[in-house]
């Protein structure tokens, strides 16, 4: 699929190409049209009325809306939702405690943190930390409960278990959210049994990301209608309502009309396998099990280097001796590539 | 240049269009190399150095960061520059006064009105401000100024005017801060005698704007190295520090290569300076001169609707018995388009 | 009253002098009484008792809370009442707008100047600004309607007027809100028709001005009860719910046991009244008529350094060759001082 | 020293009574001089000097400013020191990570939790959240230290601990400040080394609290003259610069003339060394070493009632079969109250 690359050949992030050439395709095909802005153009609302399909759901249950970057999504959807002291629970791993620059406490609310297992929440957990949080009025009031699906390392939510986290949160009046960055990924997981429809009915608010699924930008936010009242002026008080918001519309139709969207996930998730496994066959030990597109390989801080100059990665985490190393697949990802790598794995001393 | 139109032909704002082809196309070239996030790509590094070349300026003396919207290309550099209790100051009909749903209000600061003088700042009207705003410590402090060029009814500020401003606020303390939506046409008026090197010596921080001039998205902000520390946090925080960055560096690279910027801007303020023409030929009277792409032409109601048959536009403002009515024009807009309607305008009776 | 005093003699603000002494003496009776913090206390308890029964209402109607500064009451109940995206209406000469240091901008509420007539907000007028702000969703939505009485101009609203106005809030959907600093003033003003109970049924939320009225610090805030909920939170997050709140309790009982607060207004308005009277014989011209505790008297220049060997006052307006001066009385006015500035006024060549 | 009492003797917290009666009385006696507002009156001018003089520095060294609440203090010094961007650093124990209703954040601001030991900031734990914390610009900027003495368990810091502290964060570019809602038990504990001028110097800003050692209330927060600029107006922002500041300013004058201060202090600590000393002597478990004025005893559940039953106190933690239990002493403790409390505890069966 990629032409040209540079080398080593990157396994960084979900992010380092363009778009699917068909949504770029879409956006010339689209171009010349005249539109109003601001998210009121056909494109934006043709992708509304395929998602909606998607999530079985109509306009009198969920609006839906268009953002250009997942922090944007994370910031708006809960500074929507919340009262000036409420909180936002999370786990110690959830992107908004510590990759979004303090996004979330800028729009002036506290986050709690709740220990995770294997990057989720879980209602015993949640529970536990409840109970701790209860001396009115001096602690902040948790009100919404953040999580990610897949997970920052990478697991899912079976639909038990959002089911289970659903019950949990609405018998104490909080509002569940769910980042949905590598929504994709998830839903196309070998083990997965969760729906979009699940997601309308368990949460209230979640996103679907587009960027870290082929599209140039884009994150599409689901909101539970009888707490959408206003959005819009969310998003335009956050810089986030874009002009020519037809670019998103145009790529989410594109990504919802046929299944490109899940087609692309399916892709990333069999890469992630692949190097997973050849890992595993080879005896590496992995830090967390690969559900979606992220391998957590366990590297000897000696073999590092050759790591490198075969491939470019992220190190998530050093302990003594080790590097725990994050290696990330896409939609765009080169199967040729993977190969490559998977040969070289096999061939290591 | 434009093949599918909706009917009636739409002068309601310069973003109705996608982007300018040569964008697209570079877009598709690039689209297959691997780049890094958030601003570190090869694209946003090349767009950098063809501005600085523009800006006739080095690294030393400015940092160039692209966001996503206008509105948040305000609220980060208005926030980036301010400590909280810090004002800024606008004219009436200023932008940020009331078309961004508080967006820098929602960062915590102030605006203080000052009167405009056709859409412009002056030094003594600044001044007038200044000298009631001194009850200390019971008024925000003033120490940013926020203009538009173009401003909001289209007129542009002279390198004097400029100039004259720029001392003020040196000799008060004050920030001069630049919203360029419409830098493009400003630059590229008929009177203009203000370079882009201009901007450098006599502000602090200003944006150049490509949505408005011919870009899917994306504007440039300018920041004086001096105060340009952890801009890329502020940008991050707001949601604005887009992953695939790479988007908004293809494009500007294409419009800063060889000018296509300006040939772009030079088209928006013919088409315009045709049909306002063609209004005061025919005795109509104008709100504000047309001096770059918009056209305030008052309506008498009687006529209103005959208008709105002919072409799309936006009811600026409502007076008894007339409406002013702005018509916009853009990089996309099709000079045969223009042309009838210069004609049907001769021949109202 | 007063015994020590500093010369010349101070008509600068109503916040010169300690408190009346019988709080001081309600301090000492109460003080080595065990109490629970935090606005929990039997005093405070009491207070609120007080109060209802003045306000003709009940726990069931309003909740009732202490704060120690009229900037704290004015940025607490705002931020308690709106979204982010909301924005409050005021006069221009409103407090908020230019005496507070961007509080109400810094919880991120805009605010949106409305034209005053003698200091107040008028139907018309506010139906004139809510026409113009509904570029949906580019301008941040009209939700709080901020008034003040007394105004910050010494003038007060008529039952009528603020029956008047409470109409136009609630076809509108907005929220009424007084800031009340100078509410003791008001309510005894010699042409008042309004009475504490019109507040509970005019308004959603004012406070009870204790600081100027006589108490070393304090100011209650009256919150219709379906608005109320967690407004401790906002108040403890906002640094306002203080641990020994007995302090504003013990006072606020005191003045709302026996009509105290009621007498020592009618004293601060009939001094002022005195002063003012005697400006008119004397043929001054007063920018305001006197109706509470403010004198605004315009003085050429000439006189100003006569006038300042003489009193201590804030010099309000300047104009050419004229000072609109500001002489405010006071619970603590020493009428003997009042009655040898009258005599001075008159003996003026 | 306390008269009347309610039953059982309250051993809730230090802020259960009133004034100290000195404090009262220099209120009245000050109480009828005519006072400019806003920290500029005589006391607080005095007072200033005092604490000066305890600090052994001048007006070059630092700025000295008097808030009514130990939260506003905490959140108008941490807010005026950082931007937008920037974050607090504080152990798990901390008094603003979950005892103010999420003051800090509603600023805007991150607080990053550091594992704690005995209540305290370590260098090293200090460091170890630093290396994790440096993925620019995602995560948010560590900039400012908190710690609090005495901590919140009762605990304080030696000089050696402060400087330690104090080099770790100039190394690292942090800000060091220091909540001292406690600091007069801290300083007058038996093994303490620590004076207020070694807080001048190994911080950057810190707080004396009044309310906890026998103010109504009011706290002083010391600035180092560097980073003061602008300080009032963070003040009136947030609703915390009071009109009669010379009420703190008298209180402080008279806390602070002769020793006062530390004389209560001492005494707090007294009644709690007594109280803890006879549970220690009884057999009974202490969940920390009882260095200030608060004691932190383990009770077996099945005692809970009989404590109840005979003193107030806060159930500080709740594990397994025991709960923790805060004891609080203070200036206004009686001594007689105590010696009962000891006899009771070395009568239990």
């Amino acid at each position: 699929m990629i032409a040209k690359i540079t080398k080593p050949y990157s396994f960084l992030d979900d992010y380092s190409e363009g778009a699917h050439p068909r949504l770029l395709e879409a956006l010339i095909r689209t171009n010349n049209t005249q539109q109003t802005g601001y998210g009121t153009d056909q494109y934006t609302r043709e992708a509304r009325q395929l998602l909606l399909a998607q999530l079985q759901a109509t306009d009198d249950d969920v609006s839906i809306y268009f953002v250009p970057s997942g922090t944007a999504a994370n910031l708006i959807s809960i500074a929507s939702c919340l009262r000036p002291y409420e909180a936002v629970l999370a786990v110690q791993t959830g992107h908004i405690i510590d990759k979004e620059a303090g996004a979330i406490e800028a729009t002036g609310h506290k986050i709690i943190s709740v220990p995770g297992v294997r990057g989720k929440m879980t209602p015993e957990n949640l529970e536990a930390v409840l109970e701790r949080n209860t001396f009115f009025p001096h602690m902040a009031k948790p009100r919404l409960v953040y999580i990610s699906n897949a997970t920052e390392i990478g697991t899912i939510y079976s639909s038990d278990e959002l089911k289970a986290l659903s019950d949990a949160c609405r018998r104490r009046d909080l509002l569940l959210f769910v980042d949905g960055a590598r929504l994709g990924v998830a839903l196309t997981a070998e083990h997965n049994d969760v729906i979009l429809r699940d997601l309308v009915d368990y949460t209230d608010i979640f996103w679907i990301g587009g960027t870290k699924m082929g599209a140039l930008l884009g994150d599409a936010i689901v909101v539970r209608k009888t707490i959408a009242e206003g959005f819009e002026f969310h998003m335009k008080q956050r810089g986030a309502l874009l002009a020519k918001s037809r670019v998103m519309g145009v790529q989410f139709s594109e990504l919802f009309r046929d299944g490109l969207f899940f087609e692309l996930a399916r892709h990333a998730n069999a890469m992630a396998r692949k190097i997973g496994d050849r890992f595993v066959r080879k005896g590496w030990e992995l830090a967390a099990e690969t559900e979606t597109n992220q391998v957590f390989v366990v590297v000897p801080n000696s073999r590092l280097s050759q790591l490198e100059a075969r491939i470019r990665f992220y190190a998530w985490e050093k302990r003594p001796g080790v590097t725990t190393v994050r290696i990330v697949t896409s939609w765009a990802t080169d199967e040729t590539e993977v190969e490559k790598l998977c040969q070289w794995i096999s061939n290591l001393e």
